[in-house]
């Protein structure tokens, strides 16, 4: 019998409070029925057990008894491969489960973020490699509006590709960027009307409301 | 038995020569010893077969039979799924090249293709989230080193997750972004030794000089 444990940071400022990536693992055990726990690692003074987990120093990362796995990405996978509410094991529907769950991650995501970065910041300023990367992030929202126009899910039942795409245009929808995405937005809606999403996403936020009052914060 | 096609643009400008992404599954094929051919597919006027197939309108998508499949990180992972030239299939150590092939495309290439962005066009303008992207890329580039400073290859053998990782990396030495980094620019240099990289790369420069023949540039 698996147990799986997530790893998440004990604690982190407000901001990324239901965002923190550990909330894509929460989201695909519960969609899947899986048994799991959270433990936590030291957000601040990282320390080199970190960075044997995830040499990036960042989180989530899981342990499935001795099986460790860090990128969300490649645990996601993980986990479908042991569920099929997250990616049906036929050949087909999983090939079109995986290459969405990579075009989230490489297509999309690398667009939102590294725009996110000048949104957090309230940069505003266009110069020449900034209204690239805005393009680059207005091109993909468009293919993505039309692609979301069509139908309910990426694949042909929700998987854990719509985790990653829905966890990925959150990012933009926070700070409005979907304005003209009506699509989009329906499907972040729908997506997180879900019962898995509403419970993990309630429960990353009592996790660290738990870690403020061990603070006395 | 299996006929691998790659399709990729019909013609490029000069500057992504050497780096479209076909090269990446190229490379996988030549390590495996797979046969494949190329198609193309217009770069400018890019029609609606071309979104069926690759919603981005990007390059490159496999087929493989009737089997068509987009993004270049899923691509790899049903090639490595057919060699162990790419990925051993025991699961610990295909758990290895999975977590390394997602760390690529996530946490180091989505640094990388943005801050990309801004150097392509000499922008050196240290706005507010200019400084998070620069950052956010020293932070991968520094774990990464000292990552590459321990082993000859991210998993336990030369794997697809190399091909995703160096490819990630020349594009932060194009602009002589790995100065301090000398393990990774090691890294880079054992990598595109390979028979099958320089195959690769040869190939697809001769396939762009042969369309500007065509186009008698």
């Amino acid at each position: 019998m698996s147990e799986f444990v997530i790893t998440t940071f004990d604690w982190v400022p407000e901001t990324p409070r239901g965002y923190v990536r550990d909330i894509r693992l929460r989201w695909a055990l519960e969609e899947a029925g899986l048994a799991y726990r959270v433990e936590s690692t030291p957000f601040n003074n990282r320390q080199k057990e970190h960075f044997l987990r995830q040499p990036f120093g960042q989180v989530p990362w899981l342990s499935d008894g001795d099986v460790f796995i860090f990128e969300s990405g490649a645990i996601l996978l993980y986990l479908a491969e042991r569920s099929t509410a997250l990616m049906p094991h036929e050949p087909l529907g999983r090939n079109k489960v995986i290459e969405w769950l990579f075009a989230g991650l490489n297509s999309v995501e690398m667009a939102t973020v590294p725009w996110s970065f000048f949104m957090f910041s309230d940069d505003h300023e266009a110069t020449p490699g900034r209204k690239i990367l805005d393009n680059f992030l207005q091109s993909r929202l468009h293919h993505m509006e039309q692609e979301l126009a069509e139908r309910e899910w990426l694949a042909d039942d929700f998987s854990v590709a719509d985790i990653v795409m829905v966890d990925a245009l959150r990012l933009v929808d926070r700070f409005n960027g979907l304005e003209q995405h009506s699509a989009s937005r329906a499907y972040i809606a729908r997506a997180t009307a879900r019962p898995a999403f509403a419970k993990a996403h309630a429960d990353q936020l009592a996790f660290y409301a738990a870690a403020d009052s061990k603070l006395n914060l």
